[in-house]
């Protein structure tokens, strides 16, 4: 059994477009029996990521919104502050590069020779002390209700998506109460929420009322980008590693994990919660329902 | 229904040790019910990387094997030459430091300034030209029997391992023929491949008729590395990124993913191959068999 796939997806400002064009290749080979096959598989692509004159990262992407993930990316490292007053972003498709040009003079150089290699991603996260960027981080006291998580997850399994498609891909959600409105997608889960985080930064998004739903696990590296992001709440229906619950008990994000059919597990800023929804009303999830997420 | 585990282990030289102090720890939350839970969560800490006196990386691990990581680490980016001499592999538990010395004199400075953010992980595969490491590599025609392939995948599966114990983790297992030999189990992928390169590298084994499973997707990376050990086959039961299919094709890897119950998919490499097993006579994938590996 297959959920059915939701067909309005009104309700999103950016909802995945499994169709467009390079973002998907047919691949053939042989099946178990030697049959001949031909798989629709996710593109894999170098973007190169500068900030002014200085190259910072190039990150393996499916190659959409390059202009989002450049500015999330230079976002969650703290490279770009809030107050930068951003004078371009300039993408040129045939070299595969993004340059983010600032007011401000910026020089990494120092930051950049100390590199962390997380559990998703390496020079992705962070350079140097990871919590650094944490230091001040509050994130506000926003109730979220159960219902909304319980709705959010069975909207966002059944959204028409790369992962339904391809699979081998992550999905990161932004939302507010009980609906989606940015759905990105990527080869690594920390582009997908570096994109959710220059979407917000380019729209001048408030955070403190929305919730993070992510495919993928709970990871330092995701707990930190979200906190860093400044959403108080983050969702996944994966598991969790024992620092990424350490790091968001410290700053105080609402941590919720295995959310699958009725069941989570809140790991973390528990006073968030109110639980109006009654479990057993909220269905299993069928065998094959919604995404897997990428392994 | 579940499949039973695999109580003998001793094919193995080295098989996942779920009991093992230090690599897991237990976090208590609310469930959805509200009720108190406590779940058994993998472990994720900084491991830093030193070639000689110059600090390469920061790595996130669960913590086992840092010996193994560093060499394989090290090896897979091409900053140890097979023909190095390694005179010590010293490793700090307090520090979180691991130093691998070298006869030759070693200087990456320049080599560090240029850094790849893969899907799985950024720094930690590649600097600079992806694809440089891997000019003359050439892998040996050795021959494999799918019969040997279903008999790993359905071994592999009961192995008692972490994943099973916590999720959240990665697997990747060196074989030979139908033998497991080498299981190593690490948040991120990279990881657990390298922590397999490093065992490799320090016992000196010959990589030409083994075969790499592992659970995570087949992305650029992933093919990149098994091609710097001179590894042959990589299997997996997740999926692939166009990128990496490319790859193993132009390295004449043989590459296949969606492995589970009788199903496969070969993308490259096909004439390895040799379909000795009657896929029909595969036990299908109970709903909960083995690992649904890490997201």
């Amino acid at each position: 059994m297959q959920l059915a796939k939701l067909h309005d997806t009104s309700t999103y400002l950016i909802a995945p477009d499994p169709g467009r064009a390079g973002l998907t290749r047919a691949i053939s080979g042989t099946d178990h029996t030697g049959a001949p096959v031909t798989a629709c598989v996710v593109e894999e692509r170098p973007l190169t990521i500068f900030l002014n004159s200085q190259e910072i990262v190039t990150a393996m992407t499916i190659g959409d919104y390059p202009d989002y993930l450049a500015l999330g990316f230079l976002r969650n490292q703290g490279m770009l502050r809030l107050e930068d007053e951003i004078t371009g972003v300039d993408y040129d498709e045939e070299l595969e590069t993004v340059v983010v040009r600032t007011a401000r003079k910026t020089d990494y150089e120092e930051k950049m020779r100390k590199k962390t290699r997380t559990s998703g991603c390496a020079v992705g996260t962070v350079f140097g002390d990871m919590m650094a960027g944490l230091d001040g981080v509050t994130l506000p006291q926003t109730q979220v209700r159960t219902s909304w998580l319980y709705a959010l997850s069975a909207q966002i399994n059944r959204t028409p998506s790369l992962y339904l498609e391809a699979g081998a891909i992550h999905g990161t959600v932004l939302c507010h109460e009980d609906k989606p409105l940015v759905y990105m997608e990527d080869v690594g889960r920390h582009n997908a929420v570096d994109k959710i985080a220059g979407w917000m930064l380019a729209e001048g998004v408030n955070a403190a009322d929305k919730v993070l739903y992510t495919t993928g696990r709970l990871t330092s590296e995701m707990v930190i980008k979200t906190a860093m992001m400044g959403i108080p709440v983050l969702v996944s229906r994966s598991g969790f590693t024992a620092w990424g619950v350490e790091i968001a008990q410290q700053v105080g994000l609402t941590l919720i994990g295995r959310m699958k059919g009725q069941r989570f597990v809140c790991l973390s800023g528990e006073p968030r919660l109110i639980r109006d929804a009654d479990p057993a009303a909220i269905p299993q999830e069928p065998r094959r329902a919604g995404r897997k997420a990428a392994e």
